[in-house]
């Protein structure tokens, strides 16, 4: 009865999101199929992350129980073939029984990318979010960002109506560069931050708010004011799924 | 009466190509009914290059001339609005009535992408060839490579069945560089060559044969061989669209 750690890609624009839903087709739904059908019986994959509709992964993590003994790039193979191309297994480490990957996640990588260019190039689109105009100040945004790091309540960047246990979480790092697009140069401005944890919406919602303060509406200390008062009805909306992805789940060494 | 200069980029998975066809989309036929839809009759808009179904593009050029008046900057924004996302006109340049985007082009860049990995990124998936394996021997494709640069009779390149004035074109510069993808980092091997122009499926051809080099079946030298036969027997196979990208063209300034 092997376990194993997968880190898994996936483009989410066609999907309803990681988590098996009652309609449409899930990241886990899709992995849970593909891997019962390898393994000869039903098979639950627990995900790190259950990213919304739309949002993207380079490297999601998920945590998987076999009954079967397989080695790791032979499952990598097996599973990828099938698998959408859309959706792939990057890698499969064993880990021990006990290992979940949703409850032992130390941090995670989440980027915002959004396209500030008249234009978005055609390989971008997916993948982006487009504010054509303004120019947005990346200075002012890199200073706002910054106050979101260290432990705070982000109750003011939960989706309304969510509850969880504690709204507290700690960031690692929340950094806003510029950079030009990996397809013709366009202008991207990249909103990139590592923490424990993230509440639902968590991440768009503070990308929303940066863009107030990018496009000169707010000041970047606004983005205090926002946090201290734990009150969603003052930070900027939640922008859409195509920006964000999941970059990478952190664990300790096993 | 204006002539403009467009620069388009397209993610051509979805199309039959640039030229208009009796079935299915082009690209041509979507940006003519987009401009004759701005432009209130029909119009011709010439491409520099015909791209095959399923060729993207980063910088394709092509030549229109409208009946009413405007500005470079509002053409575009005008003829985004009527195109698909996958389609994006990125310029439009005012250029002498006598402008002719096919037959003024001095150099045209074209970029075949390998992705030489075991696992293709969802990202990358629709931008490449997928070559899992073995391991490409990038310092003997690039040797093998350098073989077609100066003034050659391609013959050996071209589509069977071609027909046209002279085989004979001129390669500026033909690299093989390894570099890791923009997602995730997988191996890709990218062959890039400029000229004076193409013959139908010769850069498709010449990346067929590079990796029979890159895959050790042949040695750095036969690339010579095969080009002096002048025979497409000799060549490697016409690999698939997915990976091959028109970069840029080059033309005299106006």
């Amino acid at each position: 009865m092997p376990t194993f750690r997968l880190t898994i890609a996936y483009d989410g624009t066609a999907f309803v999101g990681w988590q098996r839903q009652a309609e449409g087709t899930s990241i886990q739904g899709l992995l849970e199929t593909a891997i019962g059908d390898l393994d000869g019986r039903d098979v639950m994959v627990v995900g790190s992350s259950r990213t919304d509709a739309g949002v993207h992964a380079l490297g999601q993590a998920a945590s998987v129980t076999l009954a079967r003994t397989i080695d790791g790039p032979t499952l990598v193979q097996a599973v990828n073939v099938r698998l959408p191309p859309a959706v792939r297994v990057l890698e499969a480490s064993e880990v021990p029984a006990s290992f979940n990957a949703r409850f032992d996640a130390k941090a995670k990588t989440y980027r915002y990318r959004i396209l500030n260019d008249e234009v978005v190039p055609p390989f971008d689109q997916p993948y982006v979010w487009h504010v054509p105009s303004p120019r947005l100040d990346v200075e002012a945004m890199a200073e706002a960002a910054r106050v979101f790091e260290g432990r705070h309540d982000f109750s003011a960047f939960q989706a309304a109506g969510s509850s969880t246990v504690t709204t507290t979480r700690v960031v690692f790092s929340a950094t806003v560069i510029e950079e030009p697009s990996p397809w013709g140069g366009a202008r991207l401005v990249v909103f990139e931050i590592r923490g424990d944890g993230f509440l639902r919406h968590m991440v768009r919602t503070m990308a929303g708010t940066l863009v107030e303060v990018g496009r000169g509406a707010r000041p970047p200390a606004w983005t205090a004011e926002v946090l201290e008062s734990r009150d969603r009805g003052k930070a900027g909306r939640n922008v859409p799924p195509s920006g964000l992805v999941l970059v990478g789940v952190e664990y300790e060494p096993t």
